[in-house]
């Protein structure tokens, strides 16, 4: 069934497989007068382009974005954004060989069950390219919320067993270190961690964190359509991700009320403000005011050259080395695309909350 | 934003408040020809009910259920099924106070926020109470899994500190003890517990485990409609939900891929199977054949009466101690809420997954 | 699948059978702070309610609504809005009859062919009295739109071949007579020719008229969920429609270009009218300033005692005569279920349009 | 709002201005399996193509479409299928006159009422050229709907005052007359009255008709997904639609029910049928086993020579004749486009049917 269609007022549509032609996104029901151009869009798929560094998969691509519609004279005029990258160093004879069997932990098994058959080119639909289109629609989403000066900070908290410290925690890290990290003697660990998987063949997990700064308070809809559930949906929809956590997540549930509850105070000037944030920025699924604070947890690439047990296409038992131009590590490349199924999380529920009270309505079509 | 109806095929309308007439669901989508009395309902709502024990809120409700549409002679006719409860024994007066201030970790301020006021008796909306739609549509959805063979174990994993022992799981305990914990052993440590929170006035947290046996491979759709991202949505728009987890969860972010990967192997018969399920049952969010792991962290319940800081509506700061009738911990009473929104999830995916193929088009329509 | 849901931000979602315990409707995303009690919905279905005169079923039912949800100290809560009537008068033994065969003209047949069986009481599901969920939530629709000025005049324009003379057009009239015609003659012709269609056994068709005023500009989204469209759809689905016209409608294919555009003209304030109306109030599917003209053809009521031929479920061919309580003619009573969908259409395009431009949202919040 | 995405289960989205770098559609929900290569698509824009004979705006595009994703080894997998027709002839000069001032008749109003400001550039999103996105998704939801034998007669009724001769209909005059009208003389004085329109700088309304055969009974949902009312959305999306009739349509509503009423017969083996299809395939918004026959009214096209008033973005007055390479007549290319709607609607609830029953699921998942 059609499932490439996410959100419900801004609306991304994304499509494409790793070694098709091309990939790319329809973005609709993005407000018209917002300034983009191609380098808006490029800035963010940089930051998920492969072949950067030495724990990235050394498959080159430029990743050049083309927009086709929806821009008029360097504005959004309101009408579908359509955007693709062509593919340009697919070397499929790289993968010709695992047509035939299922690879351990990869989505192979299942796509042939479910349509009898699959694009088996570097994974097709279900690859890591498949995001590609989420960071092009992220760029826009973020774009948006800049304007309104709600901003992001993405980083890898962990890495296999390597975590940063949070005495040591420096923004500026993110942007210096190929591991996202902000704090460098972790990302010095973390990469002898990695460098150690990598010479066995094998390879690691990892947790991203996103902080969401000066988010109004008000928004997410009760019951179903809470700002906390949308976004772990958009988290789990990442290839590859096994948890998600709002504020202090998992450790909540081991906490006392006393412990957990975030107090209330107000300033000189009335405004009221939660002391605390184990929250993570919502109370019953309505942004509260506070930072939101995400965290999900990517499983290691299955991609690995260790020897694993799998089966055929008919059945036979063989034993595997699956080859190929992988990444050791998914969290790293994985922060920018959070940032954007966040961001475009956010702008839905932005103007989901535009029509919650009747005078809203009535100041917007009566002056 | 209308945000009270959650599934795109097998889709549930919730609706009520705490101290309202009354509460509901309308559920569409359900095939015609599924056998359905009230006593299917009031099943599933008991496992719900309140009052049942000494860590359960002494509010007592019958609960009853009324089917009022969609079934003619015993059985669905393919349209609405609507279904309600009245509420008997809303006390409005015990919460005529906390009109006027925040309460800590409740939706309070942001209904306010948002909405411009709130009903704020027992919460309104935002009340537990709210997911008796949610679990009388829970019951309709578990009907259609069992005639598939489907089943469910679903129990509580820990409360504050205390987990079950793996080694002591026994299945039958679930219903045996107030907790719904699958262990003797630890469902009289949790009670000691919480007996402990309780005359300190405090409450606790819990996590919840949901297994999904027998559940056929193939569903859930690429890439946003993955079967793993709607599971984390649906759990996660369960009130107090802080985390979500499947399979090994957060733990497989410090994995390495030759640990957490799941090799392949077939029967005699050449049906492939895992051998492992570290993937909790699905791959590329598609479901594998193999179990359904699930497991959401539940914070403690806000309602304490330990004094804690807050403001009033008009920004005073204050000292408050919260009364009436409330559970010292949700995890319990949620077990039967997190399996309902399993199953409507599930649902939901088997009815997309029944066009993913042209010959399942060419079956149905040429025979 | 399910199909009783309508609209994408201001949601209805009607259930229940002509001869079930009751029927309903949930509104969902109504916002904040609308005043709204019992009896604003009631003077709605009051319009539709049956045995009001000699044109309409003898069936009479007080159709008393109740509202069990979503409103607080008088109004909105921004939560669901659940309302219900219960049927008093149902006489399914009437029905039993029909259980057997196709009543020509009805959906009895393809419900049969669909589902399996059916509700055969009464028409279960596909008859009249499931507009009464239709009506309650419009009530709700056009109590916003009062709110914002925008009115109705909707009546019966034509009744088997008689036709109201626009020289005669009088508003008052409207409610004066059982019709809903807007001109004395034309009702007493047509009540005439109703007269005779009874004493025959016989059934009328009717086309109605919707005129929608003070719509603001700029409603509607380009290019599938143009205003036009979604009216389109919500008039089609009511029962027994048949044909849709917006402005000239079919009359605009027979036109030249230049006798069907409209001019353009501003007034001395620099405001932009159109000078005639031919569109009827949308151009490119975009509400234009203009009124909204809209035109729906009925179908005579099916039900007849004049005898035809059909044939039993097992294939039988019988010659059949329909009993039971029925209008001899839709039309009617159907005006004011024209003018609820009408309004629940606007009432989703008003909030769809807040967020068209950067500046509106950029004006909400930052405020 | 985003407003370029059509159909529950079978969801195309679109794309592109007149004048912009391409206009392109994502079909995603196509089943896996069918065979679908460029030429499929090709052939159907080819209908639509401008340029081809005297009737048709002298613009020359090749219109060849590109499919980027979505086909593997000649077949759909399952994902999206993205395809895209690069624009080439665009002479935006002929355009820049046209900004500062309404077309009557054109959407120019009221998108930038709307939205702030306009690509004026040939009518931009609300160019005709828009439907290259609807016909490269008709001809795969029509290779779906072959696949089944489900086909389509589709032609021109009528143009201005000149109707075709149902005495004379010959189907296979359809593709042989430049206004596929399926009657040769009724095309001659089509082609006469249209020579006159054009050298009065004027322009003509159509009808057009769409007859689908052999579709089953039992598509469509209850009450609002009726198959009708769906099909009456689809139709009133495309540019110009005025009026939409399914079966007798507008004179339904000036018959008698005895008139009206399709009788039921059945064959030896007991297959039921109607005897007559004054219902036009639909009973109850569900399909009936007889052909669907749709009727849609095309306004005439707006764009004309002969001088007309309007006002500048300013408000100023004018008189304007409006220059460019335009269509005398929108009917003739619109059939294709008619025909593409109606089958991505019907792909849409051949889909949606298949869980209507729970022998069908039980079948599904069981063998």
């Amino acid at each position: 069934m059609a499932g490439s269609t996410y959100g419900r007022l801004f609306q991304i549509s994304t499509w494409g497989e790793s070694h098709g032609k091309a990939l790319g996104v329809v973005v609709d029901g993005c407000p018209a007068g917002l300034p983009l151009c191609e380098d808006d869009i490029q800035k963010f798929l940089n930051r998920r382009k492969p072949g950067q560094n030495a724990f990235s998969t050394p498959r080159k691509e430029n990743d050049t974005v083309q927009i086709l519609s929806g821009i008029f004279e360097g504005k959004t005029t309101g009408c579908p954004i359509s955007m693709l990258v062509f593919n340009e160093t697919q070397r499929s004879a790289d993968y010709s060989e695992i047509a035939g069997y299922y690879r351990p932990g990869h989505a192979d098994y299942t796509f042939d069950v479910k349509y009898g058959f699959r694009d088996y080119r570097g994974g097709g639909r279900s690859s890591g390219r498949e995001t590609i289109g989420r960071v092009a629609a992220g760029a826009v989403a973020c774009k948006i919320l800049a304007s309104l000066g709600i901003t992001f900070t993405s980083y890898v908290r962990s890495i296999g067993p390597v975590e940063i410290d949070p005495q040591r925690f420096d923004e500026a890290q993110i942007s210096q270190n190929p591991l996202n990290m902000p704090d460098a003697v972790a990302a010095g660990q973390a990469a002898e961690y990695l460098s150690g998987c990598k010479s066995d063949g094998d390879s690691a997990g990892g947790v991203v964190e996103c902080i969401v700064h000066h988010l109004p308070a008000g928004l997410g809809d009760p019951v179903f359509e809470k700002l906390s559930a949308n976004l772990a949906k958009a988290m789990c929809s990442i290839g590859a991700v096994k948890s998600f956590e709002i504020g202090d997540g998992l450790a909540a549930a081991k906490a006392r009320g006393s412990e957990n509850n975030d107090g209330f105070a107000s300033t000189e000037n009335g405004l009221v403000y939660k002391c605390t944030n184990h929250s993570g920025g919502t109370l019953g699924g309505i942004s509260d005011g506070s930072n939101l604070l995400l965290r999900i947890g990517f499983k290691p690439t299955p991609s690995i050259s260790i020897p694993q047990q799998t089966v055929s296409r008919c059945g036979e038992q063989l034993t595997v080395r699956v080859k190929g131009r992988h990444d050791p590590l998914i969290a790293a490349r994985a922060v920018v695309v959070a940032e954007s199924m966040a961001a475009i999380t956010i702008v839905d529920a932005l103007f989901a909350n535009m029509y919650a009270r009747m005078d809203a309505l009535l100041d917007f079509y009566q002056k």
